[in-house]
């Protein structure tokens, strides 16, 4: 189902990556090998569908590069852009908790590189090992922390806040200021990802752009006062910035 | 730190209790008797805490009447309602995969009785018994896919039909109509927890009454038509009328 521009098989570096996740670091090295031998290193032009909602999983997905879109679809064809996922992120391996059926679905918009992986196997794993049951529980109880903290941020951050807060995530506090940033990917996705109509999102953008020093050119974005944009964005957030454990 | 009215143990009911869940079902007789002999049967005044954002986890809770808002707060002093729950639902379990730290707060909104149980015997259990842990990844999976229906409602639907999706979830489709149900909580409680102030609650109430035959008096709500509120409501999600999965 997902369009493949290529798919061919490297053992090394499918190994490399998939001893850098927690859900394969603690296992036995002979299920983890079952694992990298099963696996297929893919390159996904843009627009690719990954998988659909209420697809059968057939295949969790480690991307490697490049950003995926998880999204649902409502009955009159809007769109939900429910996160937005790149390199280190695992995708899809939740389903083989939920009957084996996709809750989301997920779609290229750039060029991905990605390993994808029988689900399974991993659902074999998880019933017999104990170990990567626990794995498993480790990275669900991660992904729940996020999302709690996105409900937050849409119940009580108003729209330029849910801009810079989505700007100070991708901010580094130790590099000296004014610090320099290039938008990880559109400006309408970056709407839709914050929950936004087009509208909405310029006229928040402007509103930020006037409450605080910071400036936006084209997708470069120049922050000259961090503390000023953190007291802005974390005020309406149960969060101090950094809040990195959102990244995991 | 909770400030409980009354304590006691009776253990035949415990064992009842416990036994309706999904989390304890499944285990040994001998695994789920600790559980049973170190719970404790409790009975909350209205206002009570049973636990705050950030302090280190001693208890879990399943509630069993009444209803407890889960809630995080912001550093300015706002509180997001991120989910009010009652009846049969597990909260304060997943702090043991989070360091032992409860990510959100939890209060009883009126009086409540609940079994609170020692978050220590969670975590064992789950580091040394199978099914137990398999158990708790159905718990957590439950638990993700409800949020994302919820970061999904956030996005896409307007006031409105947060408001009448809120009730549909009420509704048993096999009443005959016209249906009659009491709001479950206060209607202040009901806008904070579907993420509103209250002005834009009375808002887009009142755009239900006009666009919808549905009809309010006090905390009472009249369904005269399910498919036409349904219909108002559904087309902006993904999920379609009953979507009973949201109460697991």
């Amino acid at each position: 189902m997902a369009q493949i521009a290529t798919a061919y098989r490297d053992e090394a570096p499918i190994a490399a990556h998939l001893e850098s996740q927690p859900l394969f670091r603690g296992m036995a090295p002979e299920l983890r090998a079952t694992f990298i031998q099963a696996a297929q290193m893919q390159t996904l032009s843009k627009g690719s569908i990954l998988f659909l909602q209420d697809d059968e999983s057939e295949w969790f997905y480690l991307i490697l590069s490049g950003w995926v879109k998880l999204f649902t679809e409502t009955m009159d064809g809007d769109e939900a852009v429910i996160d937005m996922v790149s390199n280190g992120h695992l995708i899809g391996d939740s389903a083989i908790l939920e009957d084996g059926i996709h809750s989301f679905g997920a779609a290229a918009v750039e060029p991905v590189t990605a390993i994808r992986l029988p689900s399974s196997l991993l659902k074999q794993a998880i019933t017999d090992d104990h170990k990567t049951a626990l794995a498993m529980l480790g990275s669900l109880s991660r992904h729940r922390k996020r999302q709690s903290r996105e409900i937050e941020s849409l119940t009580l951050q108003n729209a330029s806040q849910r801009i810079g807060c989505f700007l100070l995530r991708l901010c580094n506090p130790d590099v000296p200021m004014p610090l320099t940033l290039t938008l990880p990917y559109d400006k309408s996705l970056i709407a839709a990802r914050l929950g936004m109509k087009s509208e909405t999102f310029s006229r928040a953008l402007n509103k930020l752009r006037t409450e605080t020093t910071l400036a936006i050119k084209g997708s470069v974005v120049t922050i000259s006062d961090l503390d000023e944009l953190s007291g802005y964005v974390c005020s309406a957030c149960s969060n101090e910035f950094p809040c990195r454990d959102l990244h995991s």
